[in-house]
């Protein structure tokens, strides 16, 4: 086994190093585990590895709870292994993701800056053990994570049993990058006071009670890379609307050119969108946000954005290699939080965020599917689109007007699960155009959507819909026999298209 | 005219007294007007009546922004006189509602913590015009509302002009009742220092700029009592089974007799339901609500309730005058704040309360539909809902299961309009039973809702839809095509029963 016990600052504890097969022998039937991990990184390897190969012999079952998606196939490998119970707050794996659909294990959807708070108050089962992955452990008694913090606080805070997983693959100069604060419980609680995105307001690792370490296991498995797509036309179609929407604010005064603090969500649009800002004027940018993925750092390269606080680095594999080799370099401008943290009301509120997060289909009159294909089936989960939107300052959501070669548009008349309601959106966007739906009453969203936002070959169909739902009248015009019938359309004949074009 | 100039302890603004119709004549047509009013109580009344008035010589139209709905059927009046292009953000009018739902004029539904917030952004157009109740007008610069605050602080530091209605139909004992505090802009702004119920961190009055001081004008009609109805057998079952949630609550040490600080929503059935409160064990109670309904008076006579902060105080006839006739009894226990912070997501969160809401339907995977009859008709707005709903502790919804003598099930397949995503929802409520959804996954929910709260004659109908839905799996499982069903057979037969029972 490799290890290295310099690692391990406090000497007391060299004697609770074991292997990932013992760690993983203590996990009982009907557990919950609380992982360290948000999309992809930093996630605790070695014990669920051994986890999932004890599962080989041994029939048990246990509830997996995280920050948000796991990496290394973690998610994959215990799903079919068939030892989850339930899952939570988020996933993003294909092989899950079909588990999941088909009704084999439980998963619960969450804002992930809830559960922290429902584990606190007892909302949640009790974590039975928490296994976190770390760089070190320092001498007076702190875990320091490596590339995400998620919910590994709250987890060792409130876990009967820590199992701590040093990742030798990891550089020692993460530390000093992260800032843990948890909140006191509801009622006793200061505000929270992060009021500038680069406030350090906790202490560099995760304390913890030796009492509950169980043991430490060392790994040197370095994190997957990111599955992102680069941008492409639509993407960056998408990108210069949304310069344009902001272009505009600029103009009418609501902001300068150094916008607010951008907070940008997962996966490849996104990622690409935020990619576009490289040859704007804006500048001086600073980033609040869940998790930096790849452009973040084109864009610090670029001298754009001056600081980013996030919960998670989650990048390619080329870009890894890019910043880790050179992280000296990045530093001093990044801190990485808690969730409970980044993805907090009270700061998204204070701080006043640009919000850009992705959905799979937004409908007429604003609201937004985040989560589930066709209205049942899961994508990965809401993560923390909710948070964002609801708080920040201007919640813009972005996507391609069409998917899967043009048989599915993403602007319906109904959207088939609502994760964003009309309240949380101020902005749409695809590749055809933007709404600024702020202020605008349902019938005004309506018109602007189907002209602005959907594909031309789904335009007339959407005004067709729109046309024969005013005449029943009401606040928000529909025909609720008709409401579902793009989804119904595509279920039967492969494509939302009513009439080929 | 009646007045009584010692309510403007400044002298230099004694000379801008005028009459209401003189006011009324210096709105002109496409201005915006910021009415203070919340739920019928400090409503400004003389302007907005000679503007009615006024209409019947004159064709003009003008936006109308309040705190929430009015009382003294102005919003009736203002609606048939054709005089509204926009209302926001809420209303709870009959006639306003039918309008609204013929397409007769817009209506903007927000997040009643919001509104502020855009305009003081820029967001929402220009307020011409703040109209604000008051009872008095201090010698230094401050002008003290009346029975509700509403957006008034904002539309009074935001406006262009300023028009105060002294009503002298209310006691100078309001004095001191108010607490007024205005966030700086976002990404300036420091944390809201209110940490318990009962914290005063403004002022007594909404200070002003008297330059902009247009008119005051004078009157004494009082607040429109309000309309809920008594409790009755449904809503004492509800009442019951949310106490017994709540007593489950305790005995697994989640929360001591004195609970958290409760809101609670308006409305008859969550007036109903806080009522019956007042024979449990649960004592020391705390409110940190929107709206102020007798009930929460009833509390403190019973000596529940230790203290309550709102941003109105909405009373029928009978608990008005008890009320207002002994306002020393009540003054040290009560304080009014802005509807930004009563509703704030910053504060909801971390006081940690126990938000009860009503809900008028909500499905099988505990989406809640606030706002919209049939998913189109408008009824009054989402109102302060989702502030505490997503922001709180625990989200209760009540709802009674059935509406219209049965013909409407409140439990349904699928809401035919979101306002409360399953994110946000934690217990659902009804007098059949209750379901405390927290950590559930859609498909437990389903079984427990359909089992625990719906109505013994829409079970079985309910359950033939789930169980056809969980032959097509998923992880919100559901038969699209049939997912507005009740809603359909409800608009085509009357009655939402598949086959009479
Ligand atoms: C919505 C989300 C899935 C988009 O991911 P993405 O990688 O940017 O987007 P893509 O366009 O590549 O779409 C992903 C897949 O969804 C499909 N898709 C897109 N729109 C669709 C729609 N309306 N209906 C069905 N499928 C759709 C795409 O075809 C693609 O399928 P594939 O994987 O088989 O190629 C992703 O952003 C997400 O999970 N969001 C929810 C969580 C979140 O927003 N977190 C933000 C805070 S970090
Ligand atoms: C939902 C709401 C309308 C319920 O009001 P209430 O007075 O407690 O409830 P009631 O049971 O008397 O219902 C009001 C009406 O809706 C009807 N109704 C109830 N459920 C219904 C349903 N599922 N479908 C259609 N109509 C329904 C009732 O029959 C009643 O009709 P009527 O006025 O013709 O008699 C009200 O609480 C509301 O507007 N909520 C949204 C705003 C909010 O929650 N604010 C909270 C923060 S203050």
């Amino acid at each position: 086994m490799i290890k290295n016990l310099e690692r391990i600052k406090d000497n007391s504890l060299h004697s609770l190093v074991v292997g990932a097969n013992e760690a993983a022998s203590w996990i009982q039937d009907g557990m919950t585990l609380g992982l360290s991990g948000f999309t992809r990184a930093g996630d605790a390897k070695a014990v669920p590895f051994a986890l999932v190969e004890r599962a080989k012999k041994e029939d048990f079952k246990v509830n997996i709870f995280t920050g948000a998606s796991l990496g290394s196939d973690i998610d994959k490998l215990l799903s079919e292994a068939g030892i989850i119970n339930k899952r939570l707050p988020f996933q993003a794996d294909a092989t899950m993701r079909k588990n999941i659909n088909a009704g084999k294990h439980l998963f619960v959807d969450q804002h992930l800056s809830h559960t922290a708070e429902m584990i606190r108050s007892g909302a949640l089962p009790e974590i039975d053990f928490a296994i976190v992955e770390a760089i070190s452990i320092t001498s007076d008694g702190m875990i320091i994570p490596t590339t995400s913090v998620g919910n590994s606080l709250t987890f060792v805070s409130q876990a009967k049993n820590i199992i701590v997983e040093i990742n030798l693959g990891h550089s020692e100069l993460l530390e000093g990058l992260h800032d843990l604060y948890e909140p006191a419980d509801q009622g006793e609680r200061e505000p929270i006071p992060v009021t500038k995105v680069d406030d350090r307001i906790g202490t560099m690792g995760i304390p913890f009670d030796s009492a509950k370490i169980r043991g430490i296991v060392f790994t040197e498995h370095i994190d997957s890379p990111s599955t992102i797509v680069s941008p492409d036309f639509e993407t960056e179609e998408i990108a210069q609307h949304l310069i344009t929407f902001l272009r505009e604010e600029v103009k009418a005064g609501r902001f300068t050119n150094k916008l607010a603090p951008i907070q940008s969500g997962i996966g490849s649009v996104a990622n690409a969108v935020l990619h576009g800002m490289i040859d704007s004027e804006f500048e001086d940018l600073q980033v609040y946000s869940e998790v930096l993925q790849d452009s973040v750092f084109d864009l610090i390269d670029a001298g754009k954005v001056n600081f980013a606080s996030a919960c998670s680095i989650t990048l390619s594999g080329k870009k890894m290699e890019q910043v880790y080799g050179n992280f000296e370099k990045y530093r001093d401008q990044l801190i990485l939080r808690p969730q409970e943290i980044t993805n907090h009301p009270e700061i998204i509120r204070r701080l006043g965020l640009i919000a850009i997060n992705t959905a799979l289909e937004f409908d007429i009159y604003g609201n937004v599917n985040s989560t589930h294909v066709s209205g049942t089936k899961m994508m990965n989960g809401i993560g923390g689109s909710g948070d964002f939107a609801r708080n920040s300052r201007v919640a813009i959501f972005v996507t391609k007007s069409i998917a899967k070669g043009g048989n599915i548009s993403s602007i319906v008349p109904f959207v088939a699960h609502v994760d964003h309601t009309e309240h949380d959106v101020d902005v749409v966007v695809t590749e055809q155009g933007y709404v600024d739906l702020r202020g605008l009453a349902p019938r005004e969203r309506a018109e602007l959507i189907i002209e602005n936002c959907a594909h031309p070959h789904y335009k007339e169909q959407l005004s067709h819909y729109y046309e024969e739902a005013l005449t029943r009248g009401g606040q928000t015009p529909h025909v609720l026999e008709k409401a579902f019938s793009f989804h119904t359309n595509l279920a039967e004949h492969g494509t939302m298209l009513e009439k080929l074009v």
